[in-house]
């Protein structure tokens, strides 16, 4: 085989799903019951090389069926591509997948059509970083700046940020870049930790959990609110005298309030002193969440980890609406539409601390922030990653998280493989766990 | 059987798609081969009326299998349940469909998830108002005002509409309802035609059909645009000096610019008199088409069908971008959340002229628009449905327009159904049709 005539010759789609309901890991007040899933994929080639490319939606359990029918409705975009061709410019592939003259009615950039668009470009990009081999953040970072600009779709954004102005953002992040790489090698990357706060956990496992977060070397931790008041300052009375005054708590509602509920709650938190306050209303309600943050500071408002694209997260800071951005790998499309989340985040001088947790939303995320410090950014201040620590033992690279910061990764790719033993168990609903224990 | 327990028996779902692409019927600047298609339901029960509920999600081709994947994902919350108590309470089913803890994921109210939602919704109010023996508008003109706030979410919507308001409105609303119903069966609901204007069509047949639409009586047309703007002067010079200066033009450009470009094309055609620029950009953008909406005045800002949820809407109206709402049946969670999105347009003064063609949206919506005159906001002032002359025909209470009007449907139900023979015939892949002529 002729490397350089590779072609694109399978996408093949996996429902993977995890018991997590079982635990309540992941409970929240909107979402009490979650199945951990993944809508995956693998990008196979005739490279003859071994390289595939690996991506996925993240979904909690029912509806992963469908969104595994919406990748399948963009395979036949993929199968044949050129595979140099297609690593070289994913932009391009980008276009043609959000442009679809009759899918794009099912979004137009939101939703379960849109989620598949991104894990099938976040599969081409582990794909390209594969057959660079470099992890994903490095191939971001030692980009030339005109190559990421054409990587961005610059449609709807261009009142709030011209390919010009990304230009000129991306060239100045390229300063001092060497010195970032190293430090990033040597130190990590910020994370923070919502593993104590999940609404389900007792206050005994609230304090050991929060104080272990501190002990690990975590100077954030993160607690769910939202479902009944009392409980909430107790628990964050409770998390508060665990942690001491110095270490940061955001709380997060996962979408509970509407404005005026947000505004009294966060309010009647405030004694606990909490960092940002998150998701306080729909992540639909721009103008919402500025009027929620005109009403609680200082404490953050914080939100994005189900903003549909780029749209909406160019009016949150349009409207002043929010303190801190939190984007998610593979909730928008794929890392072209992050590289214009991050870039309109630089623009407005508003910190990005990603959304993780869910199935390997960490392994992803990681990479997008440690392009944004080495080549763009250039800074970690009040910045970090969430932190959740299940399910990573499902993946061939994992995070690694160890004084309060992610490890840099370095092998090849954008580290959303899965082991095949996890996929043959979680298949869903004949892999081998849920064909034992079915689904209620 | 006795008809009081009777339950839902199945739901079953047909991917119907018409090859509309082959005619240029339906072509704008970002829709260029529409292939107008149903992801179409029926409820059926084991009452042994006879009755069935039907409804669907309008999409364009592509993608209408996923559509399909979401309304069966909806199966299990509705197979079982007690015919009277859901159609009693169309409301409480919304609430768990938008309430499911883990496919509220794949969304939140937005997209493939909650366009299936939609549909199935609608033909719950199907069923509903074949039961009752009215035609939906009817079914809602002569329903309590408390009953209809019950229907109502109000969700993320209380800093601009409360139940206690909603009721009010409602309440105000009945007043001379009689009256209107009198007058509604007489004379009908105002319409404006779109059949003229698609970018596929040329100057003579642009022209034939403007002449057309006014001999008809139409005192208003639309007319895509913004795909070349040489082109739209030409054509809308063509279409004003067809029709005269006293029939409204309305211009569309379906989501085609960004905000800048909006407004220099936008006043670029200004010297025809357009009435309302229609989705100049992202439907996403509610700063945007504010932005627009000061930039192009006198011209009015439109937009809608494809705006997601109330919540967007609710934005709209709170930031003054839009001097027309544009809701849509079956793009929204159904009847309940358009009932929500008629009341914040009655609460903020704002006229609805709601979007229809495609297949079968013209039948649903009228009723909504019906329902608003008789019992809501009390005017068709400035108001008009779209109106485009395809496939009606395929269904079995097609919408009877003359005279620029809508004729009030008197047929029990939403006018959801369509002919079996034209189900079979357009199935996809397998209707006599599509197996004859495989798609490309």
């Amino acid at each position: 085989m002729n490397a350089a005539a590779a072609r694109i010759t399978a996408l093949d789609t996996y429902d993977v799903r995890f018991p997590t309901s079982r635990e309540l890991d992941g409970s929240d007040a909107m979402n009490p019951d979650p199945d951990y899933s993944a809508a995956y994929l693998v990008l196979r080639t005739d490279a003859g090389d071994g390289l595939e490319g690996h991506g996925f939606t993240f979904t909690i359990g029912r509806g992963n069926d469908v969104q595994v029918a919406a990748i399948d409705a963009l395979r036949a975009h993929v199968l044949g591509r050129p595979v140099a061709e297609l690593c070289a410019d994913p932009g391009a592939l980008s276009r043609i997948l959000v442009g679809d003259s009759q899918l794009r009615w099912l979004g137009p950039e939101k939703g379960v059509m849109h989620m598949a668009i991104g894990a099938v470009l976040n599969a081409v990009w582990d794909l390209a970083a594969k057959r660079e081999g470099k992890p994903l953040w490095r191939l971001l970072a030692d980009a030339d700046p005109e190559w990421l600009v054409s990587q961005v779709d610059f449609r709807y954004l261009t009142d709030a940020l011209t390919p010009g102005r990304a230009l000129e953002l991306l060239r100045a992040g390229r300063r001092g870049a060497a010195g970032r790489t190293a430090e990033l090698l040597r130190r990590g990357y910020p994370a923070y930790t919502t593993s104590p706060g999940w609404l389900g956990y007792d206050d005994a496992k609230l304090t050991r959990l929060a104080k272990a977060a501190v002990a690990d070397g975590f100077t954030q931790i993160k607690l769910k609110v939202g479902a009944d008041l009392a409980d909430d300052v107790r628990r964050c009375r409770t998390a508060r005298a665990a942690v001491g005054p110095r270490v940061r708590i955001a709380i997060d509602a996962n979408q509970r309030w509407d404005v005026a509920e947000a505004i009294e709650w966060t309010n009647a938190l405030a004694a606990f002193d909490p960092y940002w306050i998150e998701e306080p209303t729909s992540p639909d309600d721009v103008l919402g969440h500025a009027a929620v943050r005109r009403a609680v500071a200082p404490v953050k408002v914080a939100t994005g980890e189900h903003v549909q694209n780029r749209i909406v997260f160019k009016q949150l800071l349009q409207a002043g609406a929010i303190d801190v951005l939190q984007l998610d790998a593979a909730r928008v499309g794929g890392v072209n539409e992050n590289l214009a989340i991050l870039l309109l985040a630089a623009e407005f001088g508003v910190p990005v601390c990603p959304h993780a947790g869910g199935v390997g939303l960490c392994e992803l995320v990681q990479h997008l922030s440690m392009f944004d410090y080495v080549a763009l950014s250039g800074t970690v201040e009040d910045r970090a990653i969430e932190y959740v620590d299940h399910l990573h033992q499902h993946f061939t690279d994992p995070v690694v998280v160890a004084g309060g910061h992610y490890a840099a990764p370095t092998a090849p790719g954008f580290s959303a493989a899965m082991h095949r033993a996890s996929i043959d168990t979680y298949r869903y609903p004949h892999g081998t766990y849920w064909a034992k224990e079915p689904a209620a």
